[in-house]
């Protein structure tokens, strides 16, 4: 008789169980450049705190303040008593920034994508990026539309695919907008131009770019001059806004239909009012401190040509998002631990979050970094290709590495 | 040509661009027993605080330390980079108090329901009672079992069901502990035999009942003396704990199985430190303070009661959750506004959120509401019965209606 309970364990926890590298649910305390893992403090190059918002005092004060007068927690949904005019004023505020009629906050970044399932029917197709992040995979799949995939930033195998669809149905192209693994940006103009020529409505995920690119930080959508240009953008509050939540910002009508119909809006507890405060305190700062991002983009400038020099492969990354392609799971695991041992924290990425001939390293250099951070983030770097020899080659197939991109 | 975002407005959109009443989405200041709502200060009937610790300020001033230790956000997943000894010492915590060998911790409870798809491969069927949550609907469409709905609590028509499914595959029932929307309970000393007879596993959903139900207020599971023999359950923190997130607690096998293959805990940001030390200070006082549940439970008779007496249809509630059966949708919006112009907030539920012919009004009682403000309720409803006339009579097909019951 078969169990629900008796699923055999995943490649990760089985590679784990023969691994003494423990990079996973590791207890970290104080937030930072810096954090300490097991009693020592290491440089903390794993977390998508890009500008450093999240430790800020204008934003956990501000956050503190609406605690203590709203509570701890709305106890309820948004629709029935969770909405607090902190909630609107976050969303007039994240319209007007993004750049659309209107917005809508949600209690994760998670949740917001799922809300996309709302807008699919039976008879509509969706085409998604094969690097898509997970919840925009699980919207789909929550939809009764059909999913077609197309490979990582293939535009012509997407123009295939959209050739070959019913030109009658509905159909909607979804892509991250900065690839949250690897670090490289969708290929939006061409994006833009396919939705047009086929009919289709284009979705952006800006988890990792809004707040980060762009002149004023409005994300890929301003990174490539295309505002008004892209029919929806979700986002995260948990990345450039140092707090948790989401958004979804498009035309009001489109946004008003997923006030009533997406499911992970209507039955889930409203986002938090310090939560709500604290992204609005980081807003404040995003729109006033464009040095921020100049400061992260010159780190990521620095963190890319290093490890290219020392033989690292970083793949097509542009961004602030620095992977380090190490060629498999178990030799992923133990650079992971090799760089704890000399003194830095990053993320060990492996399948399902990446294919599993992609395992990855992680580097996430944020603006409190100092440049001597950055130094011994490279310095780790050194003496973990010296000690396990040169990072392996650029996958076959692979694409050849862009340039590194950085905003003025 | 068709287009995604020309969906047609649900039912509740074009009932409510007919009404006059807004009982969606109002901007509420102020949290507690009363609350302000367009300068006016109304009793909240409506919000799911039951014991009225999202405003505590034992609660709120826990929460702001954790701000200020840090930060709003872990930016980042409990896997990669979140996780913060708070965390865990809240998933011991819990796991404790709901009785279970581990727990985990979710930024939802959406997204702790969500987890379950994990569990669940092809080949599996899971047993769904009909009123469950829709985030537990959503973790089946997003899993490949088959999914079987059997009629709210109609214990022989899931034993029917389990008994025409196949012996030999994964089977799992799952079902809310205390109905959200009626108010009632699971019948769970029947679910837990059918299960063992079966050879299936089970989940109970204690959203709404841990913290609430029970002697020392552990749920369902508790208040029914089951403790042990329900395989997995799991819950909130935005109702009895006053805070935002979820909890999933069981076997450590599960739990572990669930921390490295959830999609919607590997893929999402942690929940922020504030609201873990939230729902940490507002479990001291679960545990210390039984009375809030007496006082709650003694709020909920005398609201059964009294409506009944007036003649209202409150279906098969014994809780706290106390419906309103109001008969259609447009007599449920008239009603929540007459019950708003005499002074008290309650919840409008229509569909989806429950059956079209289900419509109901939503009152909640919660331990800082004072006799004086269940008098204010009830005076509302009496108001209302004269000028609306008699609540419609129980939709046939209705089970009668039971005894209200008060735990010890």
């Amino acid at each position: 008789m078969a169990d629900v309970f008796g699923k055999k364990r995943s490649a990760v926890q089985r590679a784990l169980a023969d691994d003494p590298a423990r990079p996973y649910y590791r207890p970290l305390s104080a937030r930072g450049a810096e954090v300490e893992i097991d009693g020592r403090t290491v440089v903390m190059a794993g977390c998508n705190d890009y500008l450093g918002l999240s430790t800020d005092p204008r934003v956990t004060e501000a956050a503190a303040r609406a605690l203590r007068r709203f509570g701890a927690s709305c106890s309820g949904s948004r629709v029935l008593n969770g909405t607090l005019a902190l909630h609107e004023e976050l969303e007039g505020r994240l319209a007007a920034f993004v750049g659309g009629e209107a917005a809508l906050v949600t209690t994760t970044g998670f949740q917001a994508n799922l809300a996309l399932a709302a807008l699919l029917d039976e008879g509509d197709t969706v085409f998604a990026d094969m690097s898509n992040h997970a919840s925009l995979v699980d919207a789909v799949r929550l939809s009764p539309a059909d999913h077609r995939r197309y490979r990582h930033s293939d535009l012509d195998h997407l123009d295939r695919l959209l050739a070959a669809s019913d030109p009658a149905s509905g159909r909607l192209i979804v892509t991250d907008g900065l690839f949250s693994m690897e670090g490289d940006l969708c290929r939006l103009p061409g994006l833009v131009a396919l939705a047009r020529r086929h009919g289709a409505r284009l979705v952006v995920d800006g988890a990792h770019d809004i707040g980060l690119l762009g002149a004023r930080g409005r994300g890929v959508v301003e990174h490539f001059g295309l505002t008004g240009r892209v029919d929806l953008v979700t986002g995260t509050l948990s990345k450039c806004f140092g707090s948790v939540g989401g958004m979804l910002v498009g035309p009001a009508d489109v946004v008003e239909h997923l006030r009533y119909n997406a499911r992970s809006v209507l039955f889930s507890a409203a986002m938090p009012p310090a939560s709500a405060a604290a992204a609005l305190a980081a807003l404040d700062i995003v729109e006033s401190e464009p040095e921020r991002r100049r400061r992260v983009f010159g780190h990521a400038r620095r963190l890319l040509e290093g490890l290219r020099s020392l033989g690292y492969d970083t793949g097509d990354s542009t961004t602030p998002v620095v992977p380090v392609y190490t060629g498999g799971t178990a030799r992923c695991l133990r650079m992971w631990q090799e760089l704890l041992d000399a003194g830095v924290f990053t993320n060990a990425v492996v399948e399902p979050a990446v294919a599993r001939n992609r395992a990855l390293i992680r580097v996430t250099p944020q603006a409190v970094h100092t440049d001597g951070h950055i130094a011994r983030i490279l310095d780790a770097f050194a003496e973990v290709a010296r000690r396990m020899g040169p990072a392996p080659a650029v996958p076959p197939g692979a694409r050849p590495r862009r340039p590194v991109e950085v905003p003025a």
